[in-house]
């Protein structure tokens, strides 16, 4: 199955969309191509932990968004993705202007895919690293009644 | 050092507080125990992934703050944690009506702490283990100007 | 497919004896039960690292052993099982006369199994946690001609 | 401190080769560079797992060694290594003649590091990989009375 881009774009800002969580913290698709999603996020106050630090759980949830829909660009029309698991290693405290959640996949798997995350820190000019994921992520046949 | 309940939990709510990521998604802490803490969120729609459940990070969110708290309830009182990285396996979708994320020190160490976290979703009066994660836990010294 | 305990313990006895590296490092199986497996390790120096510790990736290899089977006691007779990914606490350093690995699983998916390992020292009539391990192992089909 | 090679490479290699378990399995220190270690495992049939494939626990072994390692590059010459916590995935069955595993730093913290490991098979003149850790190492200080 070639990769359509115009295809995959569309099904990923669809599906996206229909995340609510992703309204909630004001996140965005910035980018799709065939194995690598990324999602912006911009810092928010409300957002922080105690420390005034994007909490790390918010990091999660960008990198594991750009994650699973890096392993859905690469999955059957008619699959779903699940997070089975991630690990996420917090590098430097989260803060900046906004963070880029970058997504990829390093093992297409026809049952599950692995894929590396990473989240930069975007300050004016400079870009920084901020966390390291890995995840593994299951493709669900549509059997299950799950769809992407 | 012994443990103060009255101290502790003093502590662990004073820092909650200034989550302001805890008031956005709705989460509270239920109960602080010596080196146990449970954090609880109400489903909420605003939460949700693309399927309906709630995400995946959120529920990193909820059981990393009730680890990272675990920790602190054994830390001297002029310390501060800091997650350094945690993994979490999503045992189940995250569907109910409210889910309780319990975090508990394995590892008291002095500079870094090892918890396990457990995530239940609670529907009337069913209770499923949905979520599990390991988690290390750094203990920060004041001189770095943090403070919890 | 109720559990039957002979059946189960001579699958897994079988199997781990095909296991080259288990001779090599000198471990056995030490009890099968449904959904759990117990390896056993005599301290070698020969599986040392440099501070005389048994090697971290020495423990994993027990410790994976007892995750993989714990899962095998679940599967169907005609599946095989692979370790997908695991992740290991290094708790306190692997010193002691022996180890203990014990493995269970908590989550018996039917494509993927989520399991917990913790490993002991034991040393004269003391009893120590030394590692925990959170392990994903897959459900491998006999058609991909592995078997178990 | 300024990087000089030929005294972290003789560190390694000293430290390396009091690794009783390296000696065990036949593995040797292939390169040694700032933040960067690479180690080399021939295949052999002892260490094998049920399906003649090297055990998951021993590429966690050299590339867990090969990380550590990288992580010693750039610690104080009066610190040892610690591994506190590893993740692995296992991406392709470990078979080949001989595998790589290269572990390189990708947070050099000054208690705690973070590095990156991926472990390639050859065979022949092909190259694939099969593994892919995160790790995490910590600067002990030679007031414990470790020293590499």
């Amino acid at each position: 199955m070639p990769f359509d881009h115009a295809t995959a774009d569309r099904r990923i800002r669809d599906s996206f969309a229909r995340m609510q969580a992703m309204t909630t913290i004001g996140a965005s698709v910035a980018a799709v191509r065939e194995g690598e999603v990324d999602v912006v996020l911009p810092f928010s106050a409300v957002l922080t932990q105690q420390h005034g630090f994007v909490h790390a759980g918010i990091v999660a949830t960008i990198v594991d968004t750009a994650c699973g829909y890096a392993a859905l660009t690469m999955m059957p029309a008619d699959a779903a993705v699940l997070t089975t698991e991630f690990k996420l290693h917090l590098l430097s405290p989260a803060k900046g202007d906004r963070f880029i959640a970058s997504g990829r996949v390093v093992r297409p798997g026809r049952k599950l895919m692995v894929c590396i995350g990473e989240v930069f820190a975007e300050d004016g000019n400079s870009r920084k690293q901020i966390a390291l994921m890995t995840a593994s992520m299951m493709v669900v046949e549509t059997t299950t009644g799950l769809r992407d």
